[in-house]
């Protein structure tokens, strides 16, 4: 198994590149190579198997071509200009989500064997509020251009699966939590940081009520769901490439019961209300809540660690890490 | 008002064309300008203010500057490569279909004040099959690049309207019948030629049972919904930009009753059938009705002519010049 993930020096990236080095096969066979590309090479990682890091833009047809040589099996494909920043700088965005994807598209129809391709779409492509509850047949009608450029390149990647260019798995991700590292300029940053940042000993604040819903998921949820992806079997998806996988609605409130039942009181006490009116009215626009009865039902996508399990597996895996690298 | 028609030399930009030629006012206001754009430069047209014909490529930026000059405020772009050429040429429907629209958002971003964009979308982008009657927020499957190509476009001028570079409305129009001219490789081709030939006096194969629904509109229809997206107010469609315009939905059968209807039994008689599952198996997804409730009775779109006006208005508009232009 020949793998390549595009923006492998990103939060997911990183995780799904270790936890391939740590088991060595992908579906039963032996990985025999791995590429991690991102905008500057990724750091080197130790591994049962060859891995080569390699920076560029993923907009240039000719470097990614580089990234995904003849005989790559599967391409995960995470390289993204985040929510804030497509929404800020509408240039960038369409260069990197629009033509970035056209490229990986153009790249993976040049090889001899079409390639798995497993293509992170997002929740932020849908609208309906905190009072949805999607089905899996529901239309994305994108509130911001992130989420609008997700559609799009899920359109590209399911009719070029048809054709049999590639074979895509467009898998729309809940909110990832708990984000390592800083808290970044994403409207969602505050539903990684009322968790992480009171793990750290640091204050943070709440800017939507202890009611509001949010579809999240956990890293290592995300990084299962990106191996089975890899290797399922598409035939049952037909021409619906698209993903809704089972995450979890969860209130803002029962996150910080989480946080206290793992951390004690003093920790949830480190979050402090502060409403905001204009952070709610952005993620007050996404979906609370999906069915996801085909991933679940149908595809075999496995379903959510519990809120307490989500807070435990950040200690463990993340913690020391984000103390290291913020000094604290 | 100045306005723009991108593919202003094919069947519907003619039709519009001459239509506001005729008018001279739009929305009540005196027409002060008329561009028609299309690959060959389109014939002259008498018309009560100046009209400038250029030839160019709607993929390519700069010759779109110049079809949407500064001052512009309306485009109709209509500039395609139809559905079974770009099924057979992937990369010439992905050029013109979506780096051609590209390229008319770049366009009206650079311009002083964000014009009206009115971009026909197709049936052909959503998929359900006979049975399907699809409501307003039925999403999009394409299972053809022409409609996965459309899709995009939609997401693309959606976001536009969103950000402010421009104000799109978005028509996904039905089957136009009767087309003019000759028979043409679209897999819907025959939905026209079962009526257009035998009023020519020519025989013609019907390749589905007479059974067979087809979502349909006239030419004449469709330009009045286009005269009304030049100028409708866009504020109750919010950022939903995808119209369903109130086609109707009519069995083979019934068209075939109102040729016999309007031009005697003799005409009908042309018809053969002649089933052939290739045509019957693209033309078989697409679906056969759809509820048209927000286009009809929020957003003032016109009801559809009657078969038998359809078959009338052919025999008006455009018999004899079809019959000129095929030497009959
Ligand atoms: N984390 C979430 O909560 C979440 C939710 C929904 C969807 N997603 C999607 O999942 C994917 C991975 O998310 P993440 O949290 O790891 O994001 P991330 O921002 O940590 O990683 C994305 C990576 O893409 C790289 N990148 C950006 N522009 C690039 C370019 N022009 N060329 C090459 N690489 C470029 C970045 O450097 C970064 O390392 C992204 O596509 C994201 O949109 C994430
Ligand atoms: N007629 C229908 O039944 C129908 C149904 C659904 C949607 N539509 C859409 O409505 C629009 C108009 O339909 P029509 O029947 O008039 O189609 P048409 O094919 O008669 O006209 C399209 C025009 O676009 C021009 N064109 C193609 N490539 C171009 C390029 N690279 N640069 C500039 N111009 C280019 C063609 O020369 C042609 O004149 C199209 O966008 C079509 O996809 C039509």
């Amino acid at each position: 198994m020949q793998i390549t993930i595009l923006g492998g020096g990103g939060f997911l990236g990183r995780k799904l590149a270790g936890r391939l080095a740590r088991e060595g096969t992908l579906g039963g066979k032996a990985i025999t190579g791995l590429t991690l590309f991102d905008l500057q090479a990724p750091p080197a990682l130790e591994a049962p198997f060859p891995v080569r890091c390699l920076g560029g833009d993923v907009a240039d047809a000719a470097t990614v071509r580089q990234a995904i040589p003849a005989g790559t099996d599967v391409v995960v494909h995470l390289a993204a200009v985040v929510s804030a920043q497509a929404e800020a700088d509408f240039d960038l965005g369409m260069q990197v989500n629009l033509h970035g994807t056209l490229a990986v598209l153009q790249a993976c129809r040049a090889l001899p064997k079409p390639p798995r391709v497993v293509f992170t779409s997002s929740v932020a492509s849908f609208s309906g509020g905190q009072e949805a509850r999607l089905e899996d047949d529901a239309r994305q009608l994108p509130g911001n251009s992130y989420g609008a450029q997700k559609a799009i390149g899920e359109l590209l990647l399911q009719d070029a699966s048809r054709k049999g260019f590639l074979d895509a798995v467009n898998i729309r991700l809940p909110t990832v939590i708990i984000r390592p590292g800083r808290p970044n300029k994403a409207a969602s940053s505050f539903v990684s940081a009322i968790l992480r940042e009171p793990l750290l000993g640091l204050d943070t604040e709440l800017p939507v009520p202890e009611d509001f819903a949010v579809w999240i998921c956990s890293p290592r949820r995300a990084v299962d769901w990106f191996l089975h992806a890899m290797t399922m079997d598409t035939g049952p998806m037909g021409l619906d490439r698209g993903i809704n996988p089972p995450g979890r609605s969860a209130t803002v409130g029962k996150m910080l019961s989480a946080l206290e039942a793992v951390a004690g009181p003093a920790a949830r006490a480190r979050v402090q209300h502060a409403p905001d009116p204009a952070i709610a009215a952005i993620v007050g626009t996404w979906p609370g809540s999906f069915t996801a009865d085909r991933a679940r039902h149908l595809l075999g996508f496995s379903e959510q660690e519990s809120l307490e399990q989500i807070v435990q597996g950040f200690i463990e895996d993340d913690l020391a890490a984000t103390r290291a690298e913020r000094g604290l």
